[in-house]
């Protein structure tokens, strides 16, 4: 047998694969009749770029056109044909100013494309009053090129809902990641300030296309070393290669920095050295630094130092950090992720009793960052009860967009669904309508990327990377809508891709919270590295880290009772939140769990008891996994084999991790309640001792 | 002012630039004459691939000729017209046994590439008594393309010169590299088996083209948990992926594994259970990987666990051990790395003393692995006495790829010299050209490969790779021409390129040793990371791991007495080595101080005292680093900027550091010498306290 050459294999090159590395700026060749249409209303370009956030904008285009249209649009001083694409602000364009467009206000970061007459001749306009809203609106414009959108009679005028949009890397200055999944931290801190990765440009680009404006460099379990002259010096040239895209830098803060780098004997915020410790500090940043965007702190938390060391309030803390940076214009974002080790109450209560009565007490330039739910990133949680409750404080909302417990790097989880839900929870603090993302005036998400080539380790964590941020832009819009951009940007325009894929984006992350803590249920997950489950899990440092301690399962039943008669951490929401919240008959079936201790037998929505529906909606999750993996064996040759063949491994981890999680809880929960798998539902696998003997010594993002 | 579109600029998305992922196998398109040429040599395929091997060396030569050529060359039953490439065995073509060609013999994984008629046409033909053997072939053909070569009248026939040509890779379960500076380990060892990542076949088929053909996964200071059933069959999966390309796995071994994860209270290699479990774990891993290399162990050293714990030599360890691999035709590499934490006596003696007399000891089926030089790696030093003294033990040259000692990824210095000095070593062990090549059976090197995007941490240690598996197959090639070849391959085959490179590659390891530690000092880098200088550094655990130790400066002189006044290590050599290394007069002054505690004012060859020697010697490796940034100033315009742009960003970190290594220990040396600085040569830079205040907490590879 004699083996032919197969014409048409994919000879290329492997550097030109498809890695992921492009995400969703992939820039490939628009398909007929697209391509045409777009060419001819793109015929020539009216720019002048002066800023280095103008050039980048134009190098976008330059770059997305190529790609696009295969085209070199020719750029000319004035409109003098149809279809001429015009790029600037009034400044950078006078005749702009003619026009009078209605723009949003300076400052504001907005933009506007317009379809226009100049002249005579149609024109397609992007402008805005700064430079980094034309830097958006021309990535809005190739987005619309991308996603195959019409270029005729637009009238688009975008303004971001939320005014601080902000990526926490939790990047240790050794390259590990804290809860990262996606490789070493893309900052090199060893070869910086003297090699800057191109990559750090690219993550750049990645954000201004989303229109995130800021990024926190470091861990919030932080480091004095990063707050050194020499390791400042490198996150100034970190900052240096973000600026023209319009993303200025933050840095963690250790509390305890003026005594481990300071050489001081005491960090407490009321002693005049440290104060003006801090002071010179946030001099000597500014001047390396000058759009330098505020610090990060944690503390007094999970044993991180603060000011409670001291004796001195959150309040205290976070003024005398606020004092240092306000002259420069600078903010502090404190968080509000504490709980105490020596008090007994329930964790979820903490932050509120904590940081309620300090509202009204930060500076003007303090934001308090307050993760989406009460407990930890849990894959659903019901909102947290400060959003409301903090009238003069103003609030970031702190989401993760790495999967810390939603199965790592290889289950397709989209959290688009999780970020939509939490803001638009209504918090009614304000009365109905009150919801959590017309309180915030930031959102911060904890970030997936790191080094490994497609930046968030899947190709589908990509997505929720672009989800932030779309959503940070604009919290009203859809979670399907961005996916449905994405999946068009990402992988393809085709539409039964489009629309197969996006229903399993759709419906992934609520199957993780089926096979992992279904009903309410939460942190279940196995100490330490969060990857599995061990609902089984008891003792250890302290109680409040122990699944044992949030599922409470008994004979009688199972869950927290976080109502009146429990906890009553119910009580920490608006009345008609806490009422329907507190009330087993009202409260929703997905949080059941979290806020009551059910019996076992207790008639749920379908008419099956509590215990029989927890078998089923477990199995019902893992079931929902085996329909994305034959999804995507039915779609996933419409895309290239590298990425088909990632995902589709990731697929087949993802449907054995979840029958694994499936099996160990209802085990385990099984050997409380006593009671039968519900006919026609498989039973475990294996025992209980099989899953409680596994282990993992080496699970990334320790 | 408008900015004109520039014709002509990098508009390509960014996946496809040359980002160093595809090494030396780039296979971009060849320039005419040469592309006619080629295209003539090669009309037609006669390729029957019915092994993975043969399969691999088929999708090989597609992917090189259509990179090189654009072609897809026909594939044919016969040869039928000339220009014919015929690819294969006996086995495979048997009409190729009817030209009874002369070829290396079975099992010796040579080949050859002979032009001949065949049929009345020419035809060029590749071929082995293996399929390995072909594959090594194939590439070979590749690279004469790749470096423009004629394919005319060829009558090529190669064999390694060394049977087992092994990569170890000091890789952790975490995916840490241990002098690593490459980013992370590019085994993914938490996704698989599962995950089959494509680096695994681009990683294989890059050693498969230097003949590299075993690798070991796991690092020498190793962890049990490796040899757990979990993590055996993850190492399956990519043995899996590995054979195809004539490449076996090994892995590390802890010689504590019985205790750890076997639950026996003794890892005693004469207890017959732990001989069992060694034999069960055996053949448990024969069952999964039928082609296991063996292991590798490091014993009894820093730290480690060992068959002294029990009162056993290394001989009663290692051929334990090997009991339990040879019925499967393994082997066990043993390393000869130790040094006594008690033993009060010079370092450099201790592995010798320590294995000679165990000399005929070994099981056939143990190899005993011996480090270049007695020390550790350091930019320079005298081959290791063990080559020569233990003619009944066949020994395995252990070298660094990764550069612990010369500068991580970002000094440029290419060790192709470096290996060629020591394989070239003649130890006169069985008199004049007794040398180190011709002693050992086998050479490995400690990788540099990690998951960067350019595999090394920095596109010139690729060359390190190469020169490696180049040397390792044909130790009596010439450092030179294999630099020729990866400059060619690697960047351009522009003439003036190539020649100032390779002249810059040829210096730069010299740089090294004279920046940092000249005229045969050594161990003068900081301790634990190895990063910068410390010669100053006294104190810590063990006095041997200080480099005052090493150097002994003082107000007479500086240097360590190995001759018969000292030490005696010396004596360690076979006598014409050792009568020449002990000569104050006659050894190399590249050993001198290796050798000998030598007065300040002792004159050198060059008629400066030894102190301004020093003083100019690290000044001129400075110089020399100078040159090379300049030269890659006139020469790097000729390679994309991706590259370009790297590789001057990283020579602007040497010429840095080597000026901080220079002026570090001159300022250092002065303080004990009281001797001024040689008129000319600048004075260090700053104090010397301010070297000694520096401090690199996240320096990588730890």
């Amino acid at each position: 047998m004699v083996v032919l050459w197969v014409a048409g294999l994919a000879l290329v090159p492997i550097a030109s694969a498809e890695d992921g590395y492009d995400l969703w700026l992939r820039y490939r060749p628009v398909e007929q009749p697209f391509a045409d249409r777009y060419r001819s209303a793109l015929t020539q370009l009216v720019i002048r770029s002066e800023s280095p956030t103008l050039q980048a904008a134009r190098s976008e285009l330059q770059r997305g056109l190529h790609g696009l249209l295969g085209i070199t649009v020719a750029a000319v001083e004035g409109v003098s044909q149809d279809g001429a694409l015009v790029v600037g602000t009034r400044r950078s364009l006078p005749f702009l100013a003619e026009l009078k467009l209605s723009l949003p206000p300076p400052g504001s970061q907005g933009y506007a494309i317009r379809s226009a007459t100049i002249g005579g001749h149609s024109a397609l306009i992007v402008t805005a009053e700064d430079d980094v809203g034309v830097l958006y609106g021309v990535f809005h414009l190739l987005r619309l090129l991308q996603t195959r959108q019409s270029l005729d009679r637009l009238e688009l005028q975008q303004t971001p809902a939320v005014q601080r949009r902000v990526l926490n890397h939790w990047d240790n200055l050794d390259r590990s990641v804290e809860r990262g999944y996606a490789g070493q931290s893309i900052w090199d801190w060893h070869k910086l300030p003297d090699a800057i990765d191109p990559r750090y440009v690219d993550y750049a680009r990645a954000n201004a296309s989303l229109g995130i404006n800021g990024t926190v460099l470091t861990n919030v379990n932080s480091n004095a070393v990063s707050l050194r002259p020499d390791y400042l010096e490198k996150a100034a040239a970190v900052a240096g290669a973000l600026r023209p895209y319009g993303i200025s830098v933050f840095l963690t803060v250790r509390f305890a920095a003026p005594i481990e780098i300071g050489g001081l004997s005491t960090a407490d915020p009321a002693d005049p050295a440290v104060k003006q410790w801090w002071q010179k500090k946030a001099a000597e940043i500014y001047r390396l630094i000058p759009d330098f965007g505020g610090f990060l702190v944690k503390a007094n938390s999970e044993g991180q130092p603060g000011p409670q060391d001291y004796g001195r309030s959150h309040a205290d803390g976070a003024n005398m950090l606020a004092a240092a940076v306000a002259p420069f214009g600078g903010v502090v974002m404190w968080r509000a992720f504490v709980y105490s080790n020596e008090r007994p109450d329930d964790r979820a209560k903490q932050a509120y009793s904590e940081f309620k009565p300090l509202d009204g007490r930060f500076s003007d330039n303090v934001l308090l960052q307050v993760k989406n739910g009460p407990i930890d990133f849990q894959p659903r949680e019901p909102f947290h009860p400060l959003f409301g409750a903090m009238p003069r404080t103003p609030l970031m909302l702190e989401v993760q967009i790495t999967k810390e417990y939603l199965g790592f790097a290889t289950h397709l989880a989209y959290l688009g669904t999780l970020y939509e839900e939490v803001l638009r929870a209504d918090t009614y603090a304000r009365g109905p309508g009150s919801t959590v993302a017309k309180l915030i005036t930031g959102i911060a998400g904890v970030a997936n990327i790191g080094s490994d080539r497609n930046w968030s380790g899947s190709h589908f964590d990509q997505a929720n990377w672009y989800a932030f941020g779309r959503l940070a832009w604009n919290p009203a819009a859809s979670s399907a809508d961005i996916a449905r951009d994405w999946v068009r940007m990402t992988f393809t325009n085709d539409a039964t891709f489009v629309a197969r894929v996006v229903d399993m984006m759709m419906k992934s992350r609520q199957a993780v919270v089926d096979y992992m803590t279904p009903l309410g249920l939460h942190h279940l997950m196995a100490e330490g590295h969060h990857y599995g489950p061990q609902p089984w899990f008891d003792g250890g440092k302290r109680a409040d880290w122990t699944p044992v301690y949030f599922h409470r399962a008994d004979a009688q039943g199972i869950g927290f009772d976080r109502s009146a008669s429990g906890s009553n951490a119910v009580a920490q929401y608006a009345g008609p939140v806490a009422a329907q919240f507190g009330d087993l008959r009202r409260v929703p079936e997905d949080y059941l769990l979290w806020f009551h201790h059910v019996p076992w037998s207790y008639r749920m929505h379908s008419g099956r008891p509590l215990w029989d529906e927890l078998v089923y909606r477990y199995t019902h999750g893992v079931d929902v996994v085996s329909e994305m993996r034959k999804t995507w064996d039915d779609v996933g040759p419409l895309v290239d084999a590298e990425r088909r063949d990632q995902v589709a491994a990731f697929l087949r981890i993802q449907e054995k991790e979840a029958k694994w999680w499936r099996d160990a809880c209802v085990a385990y929960f099984q050997s409380i309640s006593q009671r039968p798998i519900p006919s026609g539902l498989p039973p475990p696998e294996h025992p209980l001792d099989y899953y409680k003997a596994l282990s993992f010594p080496y699970a990334p993002g320790n």
